[in-house]
């Protein structure tokens, strides 16, 4: 069987063993003699995977029954409008960190909505760090500060808990479950689960109760926090095969030994991929500043943009895959989520060291490109 | 390998063949040597996926380019807002025909948002038929008017496209791709895919590009539908595992023969089980006036409750699942999607006719209904 070492940053990899199960059971489901996605959302076989992924998302994340976990359409995009929504208003607007992409359009949302104000931003510096606890300028009638935990284009993470007087948000799609957080220093967490988690297709939300149980009478059904709440995020119908995937990677981290272990190994290719870089002479640039780099996305330039293309074209013949960086930031991001294996970043971190030995002759080391 | 027929509504069956495929190559599409669950929503293996989907979809249900389809997040019930959110004002109210519960909740979102109106309603008579052309007042200065064209928990079915001066929308969630329907007629066409098209996580939209190419600037990006038209539904990432499900049970009806062949095959089904109904002197009482039957979704009702819970259990053991009707009527629903093949629907009639004869002594007959 082929199979590839996937780079990509979501859709991302996903543990081979999850996907071998998935696959040997597709046509019956817990012998219920049909598919997981053809069983209905009101059995029992289903809403046993489903609560069990909501029991082992909290208990990895070490939270108890304050807290809850949604079940959301939409991805992340949407989440950036439902939270003004729900939460802020002119008197009590969402205040927000502007730190790569995402972070930027859920403050668009908020002040499209006439309720969001800017906490602080890295813009000026191409996102190139996270700010700092001491750039944070918190409007203290903010009804939360929102932050985006890990910046997937610009390979950016927050490595403290900002100390805020006002209630955290935090946009985790790109690093939730990948380490050990003082997750009860937020009210409120969410992923779009294609990064890390499954199946492109959910959100999860992870939630005080206090914060979820009552939403303005206003908003659309399907808009308000409280109607998921209230329905064990089955007031329709929700996307069975996201949750149930999405609940075997969650007993798979837990098999592996939790987010402890988790970290061990990320840190590991993580180094693997940053020592590549600083190893190499200036020949691969990271984009992120050293204190903001991240454990899931390594961003690099190359030389030149010819090198670049070369890079990419040269690594899938190695069977690496989906290292071409985002348009934002040019070269190359690897994204190195739970499921990828440390195999898979030694055998990057050797490739990136072999073609900087072959591409560093005098014709090739200057800065080429024509950005 | 254990299959059991499944009369579920929604979660529903869906073709042996389509689930074969999936399970073959759920490790490695395309040869890419990821699952089509890992592999990136901007590559070309899934962009085709993603638009042959789309053009199958036009195809077979002949209309061409100046209809657009959309895949959204969110469910119908999410369709329920988006709808009036993008279309109707207080000048121009989004009109409505109640005809059972999901038509009624849709009306629901559109009076909460203060542009909703009825255009007629069966409610008093327990949504037993859909309400005649001749019933219809509409508002002239409506934005639309709104209609459920098949109703699931009832057992109810459109068997005439409503004439009206104004733009027609019609939720087809529950037989969506059932039979050939002068598409033309219509500007907005809806169908939450979990019921005859996919896995539950995706909504088909399909609409006039007239309608859809200029939303109002106030909304929220992933609530306008020109956020959608725009970027090809890839704005974010799309529900891509529903979406390929979906393009393969569209490619099925295709080789089947198109939406004649499944009217066909679905007329056969519906009338083995109508006929197990009418044929039971009273044993088995139809809800549905006989005019507005579904060809989608039969109910009907036993002559006790105990009889009933009888039934569900007896159905169960010969490998009938999932005919407990939805509270809203009791009872029994059979679900006969696309997927179900006649000798399901064979099946259930030859036992309707057996358990009745079984149950028919003088104890049984007589209506012993708590309700």
């Amino acid at each position: 069987m082929k199979r590839v070492y996937n780079f990509n940053p979501g859709p991302a990899t996903l543990p081979l063993e999850v996907l071998q199960e998935a696959q040997a059971e597709f046509l019956n489901f817990d012998n219920s003699g049909m598919s997981i996605i053809e069983i209905s959302h009101r059995s029992a076989p289903y809403e046993k995977v489903h609560n069990q992924a909501k029991a082992d998302i909290l208990e990895l994340m070490g939270l108890g029954d304050d807290y809850e976990v949604l079940f959301i359409q939409g991805g992340a995009s949407l989440q950036f409008a439902m939270i003004p929504m729900n939460f802020a208003s002119k008197e009590k607007p969402g205040s927000y960190v502007l730190s790569g992409t995402f972070s930027s359009n859920a403050y668009k949302e908020a002040k499209n909505l006439g309720v969001g104000e800017i906490a602080a931003s890295t813009k000026d510096e191409n996102f190139r760090r996270v700010p700092r606890q001491d750039e944070l300028n918190i409007n203290p009638n903010a009804a939360y500060l929102h932050v985006c935990y890990n910046n997937t284009i610009y390979g950016t993470e927050f490595h403290y808990v900002p100390e805020v007087n006002v209630p955290l948000f935090a946009d985790m799609s790109s690093d939730m479950l990948s380490r050990p957080v003082d997750f009860k220093k937020f009210s409120l967490i969410y992923a779009g689960v294609q990064k890390n988690l499954g199946p492109a297709g959910v959100v999860i939300v992870v939630a005080r109760k206090s914060f979820i149980e009552k939403s303005p009478e206003t908003l659309p059904t399907m808009l308000r926090y409280d109607t998921f709440y209230k329905k064990n995020s089955l007031y329709n119908t929700p996307p069975a095969f996201s949750i149930y995937i999405v609940g075997k990677v969650a007993a798979w981290i837990k098999n592996c030994g939790g987010l402890k272990e988790m970290a061990r190994r990320n840190s590991i290719k993580a180094k693997l991929l940053y020592d590549a870089i600083d190893n190499s002479n200036g020949f691969y640039r990271g984009h992120a500043e050293k204190n903001s780099r991240s454990f899931m996305n390594v961003t690099f330039r190359l030389p030149s943009e010819d090198l670049e293309k070369k890079f990419v074209a040269e690594a899938l013949e190695k069977n690496l895959s989906g290292v071409k960086g985002h348009r934002s930031v040019g070269g190359m991001r690897a994204s190195i989520y739970n499921a990828m294996p440390i195999e898979g970043a030694e055998a990057l971190a050797d490739f990136m060291n072999q073609f900087r030995k072959n591409n560093s002759g005098s014709d090739n080391n200057a800065d080429k490109s024509t950005e």
